[in-house]
C-alpha cells in the first residue's frame, strides 16, 4: 500500500483533463427522470444518495473508479479497521468504527482487545442509565434524577447534542424520553450560568466529558457547576459523572459517581458514538436508542467497504466532493437538511470536516501543492431558503449543496393547510429547490428574476429520521471525510491547528506574553 | 448623484495595484502595540472597531477614501435615510433606519408621515406589552401570559432569535424578563409540534408575523397552534396578535387579539428594528429594554453618517471586506462572537449579508462582471476553537475574519480557577487567536506545527453586550452590508432569488410540475 499525493498519482491529470471537458455542463438538457433514478445508491439503513444533480457522467464515473484504484482507498479504510496506525502525526490508531461493530480484524494494544474494551464500556454506561432510570442511583438528597446536563467542548459537545436534537422528537412521540438534557460548553461564564440558572439542580445529573480531563473550558465549567452545586447543599460527587481516558485525573475519581472511559484512538469529532455521546443518549433515551444508533452507523460503515465507486455512496460522495474542490476550484459546500431536527447537525459536520481535512502538509508532515477541506456550513429548510439561498441562486459564484430529507416527519402532528400537510410541502420545497438550482429559469427581459442553474447538489434521503438512519446519516459524513483525506494524502485524524492560540492564551493568563500586539488587545478587551 | 458599476469607477484600477503592492504583507512585521492603538475607529454605544489585523495601511486608507468620495457613498446613505426609492427592483424606499431615529428628512406616503406611523406603532405595542405584564389583557381562560412564542420565518425569526437569546441573560441578571419566548419557524411540521408541546398553551400568547400575510410556511404554522388551541378549549383570538402590514389580511382582523404593523419600507432581513423583532422583544423584556436596544441602533445610524473613512466604522468595514472580495480574490468571512448570548446572530448575519449582497445584476438589472456577497459564516468562540479553527489556521485558503468580544460577561456570575475566573479566560483566548492568525508561528523542523499567519481579521469589541450595544452592533452590520451594495452598485433590499423556488413548490404541489426530474425528486421523498 502507498501513501502518495494526490498530485503524484497519475489520475489526477486524468481528472484535470475531465474537468475541462465538463465545463459547461448542461443541467438543464441532462436532468431528466431517468437520470435521477440511475444516479443513486443506498447508503444503509434505509438511507439512499442520489447524485443525479452534480456534475457527473459515465466518463468522469470511471475516471473516479480509477482514482479509487489508484489510491487504493477501499485498502486504506481496510489498514484502519484493521487498527493500523494512520494517525501519522499522533502516533495513533484511528478506531471509532470499533464502537460500532468489528468490521476488520481485532485490534490488541499491550494484549488488551480493544473492541471487547469498547463494548465493556457500552454495556457499563447502558446499564448505569438504566439504573438511574430505575431510580436506584439517586441524587444526594435520595430524589430520583430528571435532567442531564454534559460539560465538554468540540467533539464532546456539537456531535452530541446534535444528535439529542435529531433524536428528541422520536422519543417524545413513542413517549420513551427518559431525562431532558442540556449542554454546557463555552468558557463564557454566561453559558454555564445560564445553564445551571434553568435546571433543578437537586436533580441533575451532569456528564463530565474530556479525554484528556485538562481540557481549559470543561475543568472551569465543572468548577462553576461544583460551586453551586455546594451552595445548594448538594454533594457534588453524587450528580457528576466523567468521560474520560483511564489515564486521566478524571478517571476512577471518587468525586465522581462512576467513570467511563474512551482512549487515544477515538478522536474528539468522532467520538459521538463512545461514551461521549453514550451516556448522556443512553440517560435522555435509553440504552437501546443508543445501541440502535450504532447498528445504523455500523451498517454504513460495512457499506463503505464496497470497493465498487458506483455502489459505494460514502466513497462516492467523497470524490465528487474532491473533483469540485481540485478541479473545479470551489471552496466550500453548504449542507442543508429539511428537517428541523437536524438543525445543529451542520454545525457538527463542520467540526468534522474542516478540523479533518483543513490541512496543509501531508500526513509525513510535508507541505502539499492542492487544496484540501473546503468550508463547510448549513442551516435546516426550509428557513434557508427565506435567508443565504438568495446568494446561492444568484449570487456571483457556485456553492455546491448536500440536501437532506426525509418521507415522515418524527412526531406525526400535522395539519393539512390548502389541500396538502406540511410535511408534504417541506418535502414540496426540497425537491423544487434541488431542479431550481440545477436547472435555473431563463429571463431575457428582468436578468434580475433570470436564474441561471448550474448548482450542483446531492440529496441523501430516507423514509424517517430514526435512531437507526442518524447513525448511517453520521458514518456516512465521517467515511465520507476519511476517504477524501486519503485522497488529499492528509491525516484527517490530528488538530495541530488548535496548539497555537492554547500557547499564546496561556502566555496572556500569565502576565508575560512577551508581545506587544497581544497585550495591547488584551487590554483593549479589558483583560489581565 | 451617480450610480456606476464599481469596475466603472477610476479608483478600481487603483484598488487592483494596492492589492498587488500588498501582496505578501507581512504582519509578523508590522502587528504590534502602536499599530493596535492606532488602527481603530468608534462605532456607537461604548463599541469600538479594531482592524490593526486587516490587510491596510496609510496607502490603501488613502485610496478606500477616493472609492467613498468616488462612489458617494455617504451621500447614497443620505438619500436612502430621506426617502429616495433605493431599491429599484420592487421600487420601494428603504426605511429601516427611520425606525430607530430620525437622521434625515421627514419622509411622507400619500401625506402620511412615516416616522410618525413607526413611532405610533412603536408606541402602541410598547402599551400593549405593559398591559399584558401587567395583567390587563389575559388569555382565554383570564389567566396572565407566561409565555411568548413568535410565528415567523426568515427575517421574521432570525434576527428576532438572535437578539432575544442576546438579551436574554442581562434580563435574568436584572430580574426584569417578563416572559420566555420561542420561536416556530420551519413548515417542517417537527418544528410547531416540539415547541408547542413544551409551552404552556393556557397562558402562552403567539406573535404571529408575516408582512404580507401570505407566507406559506407562517400560515401553515399558524393553523398548526390555532387546531392546538381549540383542541385544548381556548379562544385562539385571545392568543394571537399579528404582526404585519395595514393591507394583509392579518390586519384589523378579528382573529386575533391585536394586530401591528410595519409597510413595505421595511424588508424582512432589516425588520428587527419593527413590530417585527419589537412586539416579542417588549413582551420578554419590556418596552424600555427594546427602546434602549433602538437607541444604541440610532447612535451607530449617525455615526455611519460620518464622511471621513477612518472615522467611520461601517463605511471602513464595508470597504475593506470589498477590497478583500474582489482584489485578494477571498470568497469567505467568518463571524466568530466570543459571547455565548451571540450564538445566533452569525446565522442572522448571514441571512442579512447573503440574502441583501448575494446578487448578480446591478441595481438597474443589468449583469456585472464583478464579484458580489461572501460566504458567510461563524459560531461562538471559544467553542470554534475546538472545532473549524483547525482549517482557518493550517487550511490552504484564506479566510477573514470578524470577532466580535466584551470585557464583562452578562450575569457577572463567574467562577476563578487556575487564577483567572472564565470571562478572563475567554478574553485571554480571543486576544491569543487574534494574534495567532495573523502572526502564525514557524516551526521549520516539523511543518505539520507550522502555522502560516497572514489570517486578516478585525475586532468588534465593548465593556458588555447591553440592549444599547446590541443595537449598535446590528445597525454596524446593516450599514456595512449596505455600503457594500452601494459599491458594488447592487440592490441590497430586494430577494429575487428565492421566487423560483416558490414556484416550482407550487407546481408540485397542485401536481402539475411539467418536469420530469422534479416529479422523480418528488417520487423518491414520497412526495404527492
Amino acid at each position: 500500500m502507498r501513501w502518495n499525493n494526490f498530485d503524484g498519482l497519475a489520475v489526477y491529470a486524468k481528472l484535470a483533463r475531465e474537468a475541462g471537458r465538463l465545463k459547461g455542463f448542461d443541467y438543464r438538457a441532462v436532468l431528466d427522470e431517468a437520470r435521477v433514478r440511475l444516479y443513486e445508491t443506498p447508503i444503509a439503513a434505509g438511507l439512499t444518495f442520489n447524485y443525479a444533480a452534480k456534475v457527473v457522467d459515465e466518463g468522469l464515473l470511471a475516471v473516479l473508479r480509477e482514482a479509487a484504484a489508484e489510491a487504493e482507498l477501499a485498502a486504506k479504510y481496510r489498514a484502519l479497521l484493521n487498527g493500523e496506525v494512520v494517525n501519522t502525526g499522533e502516533k495513533r490508531r484511528v478506531l471509532h468504527h470499533l464502537l460500532r461493530g468489528q468490521q476488520g480484524k481485532a485490534v490488541f494494544e499491550n494484549g488488551k482487545d480493544i473492541g471487547a474494551f469498547y463494548a465493556g464500556q457500552l454495556a457499563r454506561f447502558t446499564a448505569f442509565a438504566d439504573d438511574v432510570h430505575a431510580g436506584k442511583i439517586k441524587g444526594s438528597t435520595g430524589k430520583n434524577f430528571t435532567q442531564a446536563v454534559q460539560i465538554g467542548i468540540g467533539g464532546s459537545d456539537l456531535g452530541p447534542r446534535a444528535l439529542y436534537l435529531a433524536l428528541e422528537n422520536g422519543a417524545a412521540a413513542a413517549g420513551t424520553q427518559k431525562l431532558a438534557a442540556k449542554f454546557i460548553s463555552n468558557v463564557d461564564p454566561d453559558d454555564a450560568a445560564a445553564v445551571v440558572a434553568s435546571v433543578p439542580l437537586e436533580t441533575t445529573l451532569f456528564v463530565l466529558v474530556s479525554k484528556s480531563g485538562t481540557t481549559q473550558e470543561t475543568l472551569a465549567n465543572e468548577l462553576f457547576v461544583k460551586a453551586k452545586l455546594a451552595k445548594a447543599g448538594l454533594d457534588s460527587a453524587k450528580h457528576l459523572v466523567a468521560v474520560t481516558s483511564e489515564t486521566s485525573p478524571l478517571a476512577n475519581n471518587p468525586a465522581y459517581l462512576d467513570s467511563f472511559y474512551i482512549d487515544d484512538s477515538i478522536g474528539g469529532r468522532y467520538s459521538s458514538s463512545s461514551a461521549v455521546g453514550g451516556v448522556i443518549l443512553s440517560l435522555a433515551f435509553g440504552g437501546d436508542v443508543f445501541k440502535a444508533f450504532l447498528r445504523g452507523a455500523a451498517e454504513a460503515d460495512k457499506a463503505a467497504l464496497e470497493p465498487d465507486v458506483g455502489k459505494n455512496a460514502a466513497l462516492l460522495d467523497a470524490l465528487l466532493g474532491v473533483f469540485e474542490r481540485n478541479f473545479l476550484h470551489i471552496p466550500y459546500t453548504a449542507v442543508l437538511p429539511y428537517s428541523q431536527a437536524l438543525s445543529r447537525f451542520p454545525a457538527h459536520l463542520q467540526q468534522l470536516d474542516m478540523e479533518s481535512n483543513g490541512k496543509r502538509v501531508n500526513r509525513d508532515g510535508k507541505p502539499i501543492a492542492y487544496q484540501t477541506g473546503p468550508v463547510v456550513f448549513g442551516e435546516p429548510g426550509t428557513n434557508g431558503q427565506h435567508s443565504f439561498y438568495q446568494l446561492l441562486h444568484q449570487g456571483t459564484d457556485v456553492v455546491p449543496l448536500q440536501f437532506i430529507g426525509f418521507a415522515e416527519s418524527q412526531r406525526g402532528d400535522d395539519v393539512e393547510v390548502d389541500g396538502s400537510d406540511s410535511q408534504t410541502k417541506l418535502k414540496a420545497n426540497l425537491a423544487a429547490q434541488i431542479v431550481a438550482f440545477a436547472k435555473g429559469q431563463s429571463n431575457a427581459e428582468n436578468p434580475n428574476k433570470d436564474f441561471p442553474g448550474g448548482k450542483p447538489s446531492s440529496l441523501i434521503y430516507g423514509r424517517k429520521l430514526t435512531p437507526e438512519s442518524l447513525g448511517a446519516l453520521l458514518a456516512h459524513f465521517e467515511n465520507k471525510v476519511m476517504f477524501q483525506g486519503f485522497v488529499w494524502n492528509i491525516n484527517s485524524f490530528d488538530q495541530e491547528g488548535v496548539q497555537l492560540g492554547k500557547i499564546l492564551t496561556k502566555k496572556v493568563l500569565s502576565g508575560h506574553s512577551g508581545d506587544g500586539a497581544l497585550d495591547a488587545y488584551s487590554a483593549l478587551l479589558g483583560g489581565s
